[in-house]
C-alpha cells in the first residue's frame, strides 16, 4: 500500500546567505566575468568545464543553430508577440515549440544513429570497420525505406557551406574522431548505394550530430542544443520586430486571402 | 476598402546556394569558430559586435540569469519532460513560461525605471542631478505605494553577492555610467526615506537592469536576456533529470497529500 | 530558520481503485453521458453546477470565443504543427500564447472594470446610480488617456453583431443585471463625452466581460474562458491544416519577401 | 527558380461588417444560445453538426479527459501561474505541454491501432474476423516487445471504472461498432496470450480511442481531444490555485530537499 519515498536531490546549484554555487563553482568568483556563455552552457549540460578545444567546437555547434532567417519559428514568435507584447517569454516559448521532427530537432536523429553505432568512442576502430558500419546503416535504412538523417539538403547544393567549416573546426581542434568519420562514410555510402554521386553530402544537421557526439553530448540532449541556439535567434527576431514590425502584415494577408473565396460575389 | 499593403522585410539573415549571411556577416567565415556565443547574442539583439569590454559585461549579465537551482521553472520543465520526453522543446518552453512578473522578468522593471529617467545616457549628469532623480523616483513610488524594482532581497542578506561582483565587472570594463550610479542612489535614497539603513541594497535584478541599460539594451528586451540565460539552465536541469529523475516523486507526493483529506475514514 | 510547512490540499478530484470523484460528483454516475461540456467547465471553475439559465449564458460566452477565422493564433498553431507534427499539444499551446493584451485577453479588462465598480452585485442600484458610475468611469479613462475596454470595434460597424445577441441571451435567461446595464451605460456615456454618437457601442469583448460578471466569474479568470474557447478553435484549425495545409506557403512567402532586398543585384 | 505559389484558403470562418459565419453557420443565429459547447467542438473538428447520439458520446469522451486531479500538468500550470500571474494563457499552455506520450497523449495510440486495422468501418466484419485481427495485433506487439496501447492500468484494478461506463454510453447511443469490438477483443486476446486473465482490461485510454474512432475522429487528432478536455481542467486548477495557493509550497519543499545534502555540515 504505502509507496516508498524517493529522495529528491539535485547538484545544479545551491546558496547560502552570502554565496551561490553552481555545479560546484562559485558563481561570483569562478563564473561571472570569467567564463564565456558557451562554456557555461557546456558546464550546465556536461557537468565539467570544456577544454579550450572543446570550447571552440561546442560554441560553433551552438552558433550554427542560432539564426536561420525568417523560419516558421521566427514568424510564430513575431505573431505571438503581436498578441501578447507584455509576455515576451511567451513569444519565445511559442517559437521554440516549432523545433520538432520537421526542422531543428533533426540533429537528434543523426546523433542517435552515430551513438547507437558506436556506443563507446574510446574503442579503436579501423577505417574499414567504420566503412562497414556505414554500409550497414545505409542498407538498413534503404531496406525499411526510412530517410537517413544528416545527409542531403533541399537548398544548399552541391554542398551545405556549414558542413566543411564545422568539420574543419573539429579537425583543427583535434575533435574529429570516429563519429565524424562515420558520418562522412554514411554520406559516401548512401551516394553510391543510391547512385547519386555528389548529391547526398553531409548537411549541417549531420555535422552537428557528429560534433555533438564527439563532445560527449547524449543524443537525447541534442535538441536542447538547438533550443539554446534558437532561443538567442528568436530574441533577435523580437528585437527586430519591435523596430520594424511585420507580424500584423503577415497575419492580415493570410486572413484576407484565406477567406476571399467566401466573399466573392456570384453573378 | 482596399488595405494598403506594407512590405515585409528583415535584415536578420539571408542565404544563397553557397553562403549564409547573418546580420551582414558570413556565418562560416566570421562567426563559426570565431565568435563566442555571448557575442553572437549581442550581435543578434543589438545589430553590432560588442567591444571586448561590452563582451565581458554582456556575458556576465547573461551568466547571472542561467542557473538559480530548483526554481518553479526548473520543476516545471522536469514535470513536462516526464509527460512528453519526446518533445524536449516543450519542456524548455514550459519552463520559460514561468518567467513573468514574479520572478525572472523583473530586471525589466529596473531597466525601465532607469531608461525612463535617463532617456539619453550621452548627456552629462552631475552626481547631484542623479541624486535628485533618485529621490524623486523613491518619493513617487512611496506616494503610490508601489515597490521599487531592483532593491532588497528576501534571502541574501545583508547583500546579494552578485551585485558587487556585477558592478565591479562593469567598472573594470569602463561601463559603469549614469545608470549604475542612479541604481545605487535609488537604493541609498530608499533606505533613508524608509529608515531601513543597509536593508535595501541593489539586488541582482537591479544590477542586471543597470548593466543592460549601460549596454544599450532597451528595457522591453531585458526579459529576453533572462529567457536566453534561463534556457541554458533549463536544458541543464533536463540533462540532470535524465540521469537522476525527480519529477515523478515531486508529482506523486503532491498528488497524495493534496487529496489525502478526501480519503480519511471518518469513524 | 525553519520554514513553517503549509499543507498541500486540493478539492478538484480524487480516486479510489473503483471510483473517480470530481468536485464532489461521481465522474461515471453524474458526469459522463449526463453533463454537457459547458456545464462541466462551469463546475470546474465555479465549483457548482449551473442552473439551466446559467448553462445557456455560460455556453454562449464560451462559444463566442471559439472561432475568429485566420487569426495570428491560428497561423501560429499551423506553423508550429508544420515544424513539430508529432506534438499537437505544442501547436495548440503556441497558439494560446498569443492570447494576451492585444487580442483575446481583453474581456478581462471590461470584467475588471465592472467588478471593481460593483464588488457586490446583490446590492440594489438604481438606474441613476449606474449612470453616475458609468460617467465617472468614462471621465477617469479620458482624464488619464486610457482606452475604455469593451467598447468600439475596428471592423464591425455600426455594431458588432455578437453584442445584441449575447445581451438578448442574457435577458431571456434572467441574467441581465447591474453589470450588463453598467456596460451599456459606459458605451452611451463614452459616445456622448467623446461626441461620437453611435460609434462606440459595446463590442463582443465588453458583452463577454459583462456576462461573465453576471455569472460570478472573477475577472482574473476571464482570460481562462477565452483560452478554453480558443483551444477548441485551434484544434479545429489543425484539423483543417491536416487536410488543406497552408502553413508552409505562409512561411515561404514571408521568407522570400523579407530577404528579397538582400538578393537584388546592383548594376 | 521561381516557386509556384499555392493559394491560401480556409473554410473555418469569415465575416462581413454585420455577420460572422463559422463553418457555414451563422454564429449569432445558429450557434450562440443554440449549440452546446461539445457540439460546437464537433463542428469545428469534423465540419458537421453531430446527431443527438454522436453529441452524447463525443461529450462523454471529452469529459473523461477534463480532470484527473493533481497531475504533473496541473502542478505545472500552478507553478507557472506563480511566476507569471499576469499571463494566465502561459500557465495553461505550460500545462498542456505535458500531454505527450507518457500521459494524456496515449489515446492516440489505441485510435491509431484500431484505424489502421479497420481503415473503413462501413465494411461488414464478422465477430470471427475481428477476433483474428485482435490476435494478429497482440502477436505483433508481443513479437516486437512493444506495449499494446489501451489495455491495463497501474492503479484502477481490476477495472478502470470509466471503461464500462464509456462503452455503455456508446452502446446506448448505437455507436458501439467494429472499433469498440476490436478494442475489447484485443484486451481478451492479450490476457490469454500473456496468461494474465482479468488483468489487462481495456483502460480509459483504450475506450476513448475506440469511441473517437467510432465518431470518425482521425487518430492524428485524438491528442487534440485530450488538449480540449484538459484545458478546461487546467483553468479549473488555476481557479482553485487563486483561492488556495499551493504552488509556492510545492516549489519550496523541492528546493529545500534537493540541495539539502550540500548544506549538511560535516563534523
Amino acid at each position: 500500500m504505502a509507496r516508498n519515498r524517493k529522495t529528491i536531490s539535485s547538484d545544479m546549484a545551491w546558496s547560502t546567505v552570502d554565496s551561490i554555487t553552481v555545479k560546484g563553482k562559485s558563481l561570483t568568483q569562478d563564473i561571472l566575468g570569467k567564463m564565456n556563455l558557451g562554456d557555461y552552457a557546456f558546464l550546465e549540460i556536461l557537468s565539467r568545464t570544456p577544454t579550450p578545444e572543446e570550447s571552440i567546437v561546442f560554441s560553433a555547434v551552438l552558433a550554427t543553430l542560432v539564426e536561420h532567417g525568417m523560419t516558421p519559428m521566427a514568424i510564430t514568435s513575431r505573431l505571438t508577440y503581436l498578441g501578447a507584447p507584455e509576455s515576451l517569454q511567451g513569444a519565445v516559448a511559442a517559437g521554440i515549440l516549432g523545433m520538432g521532427t520537421t526542422f531543428a530537432g533533426t540533429a537528434e536523429g543523426s546523433a542517435r544513429l552515430l551513438q547507437e553505432a558506436i556506443p563507446n568512442p574510446q574503442i579503436a576502430l579501423s577505417a574499414q570497420e567504420i566503412k562497414t558500419m556505414a554500409s550497414a546503416i545505409v542498407a538498413q535504412h534503404m531496406a525499411s525505406k526510412r530517410p537517413i538523417p544528416g545527409i542531403g539538403h533541399r537548398f544548399h547544393k552541391p554542398i551545405d557551406p556549414r558542413t566543411p567549416r564545422l568539420f574543419a573546426i573539429a579537425a583543427e581542434n583535434h575533435l574529429s574522431g570516429h563519429y565524424v568519420e562515420l558520418m562522412k562514410q554514411i554520406a559516401l555510402c548512401a551516394e553510391e548505394a543510391m547512385d547519386k554521386p555528389g548529391l547526398l553530402p553531409v548537411n549541417a544537421t549531420g555535422a552537428i550530430g557528429a560534433l555533438a557526439s564527439e563532445l560527449g553530448v547524449p543524443w537525447k540532449l541534442c535538441r536542447g542544443l538547438a533550443v539554446i541556439g534558437r532561443t538567442i535567434g528568436l530574441v533577435g527576431h523580437l528585437a527586430e520586430e519591435m523596430k520594424n514590425p511585420i507580424a500584423r502584415e503577415i497575419w492580415e494577408r493570410a486572413d484576407e486571402e484565406s477567406s476571399a473565396h467566401h466573399h466573392t460575389s456570384n453573378p
